[in-house]
């Protein structure tokens, strides 16, 4: 059997989780790493070949798939329509508002190139997503919960990062055990942001910087901070990069509802829970499952954009559809 | 819009689950109960109408999809590719070992018919087995668990009142605490099945019946009994009403698993938890799911039959494709 070809675009900590992701399957090979950077500065992990993003359309009909790792904020939503009018793509774009607006855009590339692109995969969205979608279908009457960490959120860490007299940042999502527990015990609770999870923050000040206004500027910081209880720790840049440069992370989606009659209703919770040492590596190991459905889907003839809740488990799956309902239904 | 139009095939437990989920549902219409007994002799919850089975035939045109009820040990084998011929089906069968048999008899009449047959829809096999291929999909370096209970298992007590000189039984399937908390700590122990669950059985023996014969035929039963440490308990019937006419169930598929190089690995924890106060309106709301998937399906011109691994979550859910991914990717 022919492996699938891989290519990766941008070899950050997603781009590092891909890689490490197509070195363990059996079905996939990794063909080259495309980055902005001087392919000479860099070095592959897996020894695969680094190469100049201005060569990638040399690349059609050698590479199968490209997972784009790029950031959602400015490097998808150029790249995403570029590469899928080239070649079928997978990406974890993450901005939730913007994905309709920018799967459309990837959709009219992929239809007109006859291409297959599956937009915003990752846990969430990705699996987080799909977890949302079945449970309101088999419990319709009823609530969702998405609960995020403990983990590093890079777009929190970054806001933090650009106030003044700032010199580095991490931040993590923590969610209020108390409110889990609610949720859990199937009390259906009312929460608000500030109930679910709090946000604390490690941060490196600048000499002489004053501490109390940079603390001060954080908590109060518009929709990334002002609606949570906001720790703010200020610490050394060697204890930030001892005790805060791993980057575990998870979370909880629920569905809790109610069947039957009015009078003899029956309620029923669903939890789906993620506990994850390296969030990059787990987000590459679930852009690597879908770039296989890409493959797959894009040989049976399907093309344009498409999200996780397009995509058949037997496209997604290593084993064979025979084997998946053999050993898996 | 037109309602989806909806038959229910056998009116047990399940039967009266899906028409609680029909009738809460708001693209949905029930049609007809089909039974094989007299429909005289029994009224519906919904107060939908009751037809003999053998007027299932005059029903083509008149139903979008049959939901079959019956049991797995004798009902859907015979009824499965029967009913297929002439509608769209959906059934919950569930003897995970014949399950690629019973397919392939489904799957022959409904190709030969045009119409769109899911089997093995539920919880399980059903959406644990979605959890169980996501899992395989994302960490394939890994180990599944699946845990049932402590629940009523409807196929489990059917089989068990199927035992010459039962008159009634109730079984319950319990997860083994100790198996279950190693899994929990990440041990990645290897468990036989026999070490995960013990099944308990309260039996209602027939007048005059050879328990021994009982006990000894449930307990040596393939498939299900014979692999775990099972207890039979002969009880009256008025103490099996009391005691044990609730149907509650739940149980939790584990997907541990590592990513990363050799030497640098990082280990990741899935969960999927189900606490169910009906057991039977859980899955009927889960075949009911599918029984839009199913129709829908059709209309694009899909025939044959599928699994839950084949059905795409745009088919499942009462929202619309676009709705889905502006609210819940």
């Amino acid at each position: 059997m022919q492996k699938i070809r891989v290519g990766i675009v941008g070899y950050g900590n997603i781009g590092r989780g891909v890689e490490a992701a197509i070195s363990a399957a059996e079905d996939m090979e990794l063909v080259a790493v495309f980055t902005r950077r001087d392919p000479k500065s860099v070095t592959t992990r897996s020894g695969a070949k680094l190469v100049h993003m201005d060569e990638i359309a040399s690349y059609r009909g050698a590479v199968d798939v490209m997972v784009l790792c790029g950031g959602s904020a400015t490097d998808l939503p150029v790249q995403g329509p570029q590469i899928a009018a080239l070649f079928n793509t997978v990406d974890s774009f993450d901005t939730h508002a913007k994905i309709p607006e920018y799967l459309q855009s990837v959709d009219a590339a992929a239809r007109q190139a006859g291409t297959l692109s599956i937009v915003s995969v990752g846990w969430d969205p990705g699996l987080f997503s799909i977890m949302r979608a079945i449970g309101g279908s088999v419990l319709p009457d009823g609530n969702d919960y998405t609960f995020w960490g403990r983990g590093v959120s890079q777009g929190h860490s970054d806001a933090i990062r650009r106030v003044e007299g700032v010199k580095n940042a991490i931040q993590y999502t923590v969610p209020i055990e108390q409110a889990c527990e609610r949720v859990r015990a199937g009390e259906n609770p009312a929460l608000t942001t500030r109930q679910k999870h709090v946000r604390e923050c490690y941060v490196v000040a600048q000499e002489g910087a004053d501490r109390a206004r940079i603390e001060h500027d954080i908590v109060t910081m518009p929709n990334y901070f002002a609606d949570y209880d906001t720790t703010v720790h200020f610490i050394t840049e060697q204890e930030l990069h001892e005790k805060h440069s791993r980057m575990p992370h998870g979370g909880f989606v629920f569905r809790t509802g109610k069947t039957g009659f009015t009078g003899e209703e029956n309620r029923h919770v669903i939890e789906y829970a993620l506990k994850l040492d390296s969030n990059p590596e787990f987000t590459g190991s679930i852009l690597a499952a879908y770039a296989r459905a890409a493959v797959r889907l894009s040989r049976e003839g399907v093309s344009g954009g498409k999200t996780v809740f397009d995509i058949p488990l037997t496209a997604l799956s290593p084993l064979g559809r025979d084997e998946l309902i053999k050993n898996l239904l």
